[in-house]
């Protein structure tokens, strides 16, 4: 029996997908459990990729005509209180403070003190309390649309956390929008989950659909929540990021009004969408492998390494004086509207450890150069998607690092897309529907995206249940023809995605 | 009598300064009181300036070696107990969580359930729950420096707050850095203040002093506070930033150790060093005047704003045309190594209050622009820090924009460093000191920085306090000469600067 080929990562995605997700993360220096529980810190790799899509999405907001404020990161008791819908899906998860003093107690230690006459939760999403600050801000129609976004930490007190995809605190960015009629506040929600689909598909190089959630995923207090969902190695959904239409529903628990040309007074009509950190889970596990992490290179913090080699000073000297003018070379080139981002890497350890360490956390390009390699002009380069490594010219690569990264993010996205839509089927009843999502083995990945007519969600929630199956949405495009649905035989208007999902 | 001039702000500096400084705010539109007490909302151009200051600060710290990372917000309550004077310093205003949920109450309303163990507390700073992490990752000497920056909102229970100058909730930066050696990490807090200080001096335009905390004034767990001092316009100090060697205080309390070359296992030394919000208020109070704030060029998120004037469709036609093409030669234009920041504010609004709006903003130049001037191939310009506008030939504007603006820079360094220096003296005895600092006229404004010898902070407490004086710094510069405390005649080898503050 041949021996398995030796990868960086143990257990491999196939041995075990869950365990593979927190190696990949450790040994590519992402993040780490903190010893609070269910908070994460964000290690520095971890956060300059985070801080790449940051300035991204934020020039996309800014682009569609969005400006960033800051709110307070507590909310008022009383105002989750306003919209029924809105508390019952976050009082059940939410960090609340109610006191504001510590004191020594008897034993030596502390304990809280000076109890607050109203309790404050930390905020799990800000709704109410910008809804109270718009309430202000919105008099007349001259003041609408309202654009704001606002990048902040955010609590949700879950019980089972995973690094990145549900943790306690989380990053993101939420933004809150107050229109003057219905029409404008959709086709925001609908501008915006278009500007996430953009960033997932054309930076991140993740393939996703675009749909509307069902009546029972919708955020609590939506009209309607359009999603962009993605599918991860192990053919499971994951939410990339959320819209959502609010009508009314807030400027009334809020008093939102304004006054419309008309003279009358009205109740606005308000928008929120938000991706957050999870973002990064999602990245990790489109596009890592066996060997760790795999950067898109359009987000990657350093696309390219360069490894210098040489035995002794003399080489040294001459080693480095060459990737620096090598690495000056390549910066002066641009990729995707931006010049080319290169680092050498000379910390003293050993080559092959080095280079592990830098496939590990996923940079795209990675250069050796020794002594060799500069008497024929050369560099040896291993592209992070790509198993072998090879000889380039030096004149070459200086000329064709946009294109190799341009082709790498493209191959990374072609990639993903092949996968999910290997993994996709379209399904026409409940036999298909439960050996589908139905392993043979316990462990095995099985399942995928099954697309289904379906006729409504109450008299299919067992089924769902039963096989831990969700609706993922109900996709946007290419989905006008009726049908029946797969588990009831009743008229169906629209196909729904269903997914096991994170 | 003569009638007094008109000016956008009431009350003025003279009439009452901390309203006139609300007043700027809210005419500035940079931020506002929150339903959350003590918690502010940081409006759309507040916000543009404290993202211009981020920008810069981190391009600062990323040049001086440092990574951003990010970590939790809450504090473990036996975290805050390590450290017994971090404790005393921090326990008596923070707020407190110690629910995980809410549930509905008998009155149909909600109350905190789920208690937690052990209460968390949100970060009024990190040193204790960074250090936890920290010690994790030191193990050896080849791990030092570790050198970390995290952008964070913290919280601090401040019972009586004023906007951006003190708030329950601000936004800052921490830095966190360990090293083997005490006299690495008085080099690192060093090199952070002067950090502080370029910044200060050459993007706020704020003239500031370095110096050393006393024991008294130091961040609690500190074995040395450096810190950064401005004067305000009411000749009160302002703290602008901090820097704290920690010695072995924190690396003791959190176990943060080393093997050293040597083999042996050593703990680590510390610092810390941090801006906050608090910058803003700082910018304010230094360069804004009766008619409003006045934003020095580095830091404006817009630097030249024009405005179109026009009666009639044809005209409008004819000027957004010529404004357009202007503004694209403007932003070609370059000063302090980046393109010129410029904005049409072609909103439908009467001339004069269009105008009122960007100089209650601060916006650094302004430029009208109608019928008439496109005739004579001019504009009108009116510069921020000058009352009297101009007329100025197009292709001369264009040419010398960076120029202006950098005059325009350095123009509002020299009026608040002599304003500075008009109000700084030296004093060698308590009764000269006591009248420095007593005004005759109980609302007037009054002294301003006493440079003094002194022998020892406790023999001269309680004439500070009768007099709400504080020691600021012991300057670091110029300050070798021995002398006798102005107090209590002892001999005394430094100076320190004393001044009434915020
Ligand atoms: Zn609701
Ligand atoms: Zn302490």
């Amino acid at each position: 029996m041949a021996k398995a080929p030796q990868n960086a990562i143990s257990p491999s995605r196939s041995e075990d997908y869950p365990q593979w997700y927190q190696e990949v993360i450790k040994a590519a220096d992402l993040a780490e459990n903190s010893p609070v529980r269910g908070c994460m810190v964000i290690k520095p790799w971890g956060y300059r990729l985070w801080e790449n899509m940051q300035r991204a999405l934020d020039d996309m907001f800014k682009a569609t005509g969005h400006q960033n404020a800051y709110f307070p990161i507590f909310i008022p008791m009383s105002f989750l209180e306003k919209e029924a819908e809105h508390v019952e899906g976050f009082a059940k998860e939410c960090a609340v403070v109610t006191h504001h003093r510590l004191e020594p107690d008897p034993d030596g230690g502390l304990r809280p003190a000076g109890k607050l006459e109203e309790p404050l939760i930390v905020r799990p999403t800000s709704e109410t309390i910008i809804g109270a600050t718009f309430a202000k801000w919105v008099q007349s129609h001259r003041d609408l649309p309202l654009l704001i976004n606002q990048w902040a930490n955010v609590v949700r007190w879950e019980m089972r956390t995973r690094l990145f995809l549900r943790t306690a605190e989380f990053l993101w960015q939420e933004g809150h929008t107050v229109h003057a009629t219905a029409e404008e506040a959709i086709e925001e929600t609908e501008r915006m989950v278009a500007v996430y689909a953009d960033f997932a598909e054309n930076w991140m190089a993740m393939p996703v659909i675009v749909g509307a959630k069902t009546p029972g995923e919708r955020f609590p207090g939506a009209v309607e929540t359009l999603s962009i969902e993605a599918m991860m190695q192990d053919r499971k959904a994951l939410q990339a990021g959320t819209s959502h239409f609010l009508g009314q529903n807030f400027s009334k628990a809020q008093e939102i009004m304004f006054q419309a040309e008309s003279g009358e007074r009205e109740f606005a009509w308000t928008t929120s969408w938000g991706v957050s950190t999870r973002l990064i889970g999602a990245l990790i596990m489109t596009h890592s492998d066996d060997d760790g992490f795999v950067l898109p290179p359009r987000l990657a913090p350093a696309q390219v390494v360069i490894l210098p080699i040489y035995r002794d000073d003399e080489q040294r000297a001459a080693v480095l004086e060459y990737v620096e003018s090598l690495k000056s070379e390549l910066q002066s080139q641009s990729y995707a509207d931006a010049p080319v981002r290169v680092e050498i890497d000379d910390r003293d350890m050993r080559g092959g450890e080095k280079k592990w360490h830098h496939v590990k956390r996923g940079v795209p390009i990675r250069l050796e150069v020794g002594p060799k390699d500069i008497e024929k002009n050369a560099v040896f380069m291993g592209r992070r998607d790509e198993s072998k490594s090879k000889g380039i010219d030096r004149a070459e690569l200086v000329s064709s690092i946009g294109t190799i990264l341009a082709d790498m993010q493209q191959a990374l996205f072609n990639r993903a897309l092949k996968l999910r839509e290997d993994n996709t089927t379209t399904i026409t009843n409940e036999a298909d529907f439960r050996k589908f999502f139905t392993s043979t083995d316990e462990d095995s990945i099985h399942g995928g995206f099954a697309y289904c007519h379906f006729a409504d969600e109450e008299s299919i929630e067992p089924l769902l249940k039963e096989l831990k199956v969700t609706i993922r949405c109900v996709p946007r495009d290419n989905n006008d023809t009726p049908g029946t649905c797969f588990a009831t035989g009743k008229p169906a208007e629209k196909q729904a995605i269903f997914a096991k999902a994170y």
